[in-house]
């Protein structure tokens, strides 16, 4: 599966949001993380980071895509991210 | 299509590019906006965004897809967009 994970939470908790999700996605921008996971490894990122968030304040989205082939990722700008354009 | 719109903008540009982003899509994120869009809008968004961002500074995301049935779409914390969950 094909993830694109947005986050926003606050300010003290940043880092070891980002610390989390670069063990398991690349980062591409600000508060924006993606790649391949299964299903299992997306259970436990999703469950080591409730851990982390508060649940009340801060939001993390998850968009997931069974086939990276239905996604067509275009960029304005930079492409921040080290992953190479998906297409 | 469906579209996930994912910016990060110098703090001067931020606004500018909020208020274009509204008229097309949904805010559902800090830095994040989705909805629906033909291909003509797409194309016209994109085109006023690269009139607003400072493309060696700034970056904008877009990810397409045909269906939104092709996204599972999963939130953690607070679902802070207006719109409803999509699944």
């Amino acid at each position: 599966m094909y993830i694109v994970v947005v986050y926003d939470v606050e300010q003290g908790r940043v880092n070891r949001v980002c610390q989390l999700l670069r063990r398991y996605l690349h980062w591409v921008q600000n508060s924006a993380f993606e790649g391949e996971l299964s299903e299992a490894q997306l259970e436990r990122l999703k469950s080591e980071l409730s851990e982390i968030i508060d649940r009340e304040k801060d939001s993390a989205y998850f968009y997931v895509l069974e086939d990276v082939r239905w996604l067509r990722k275009e960029v304005l700008g930079r492409n921040r991210g080290s992953i190479d354009n998906l297409l």
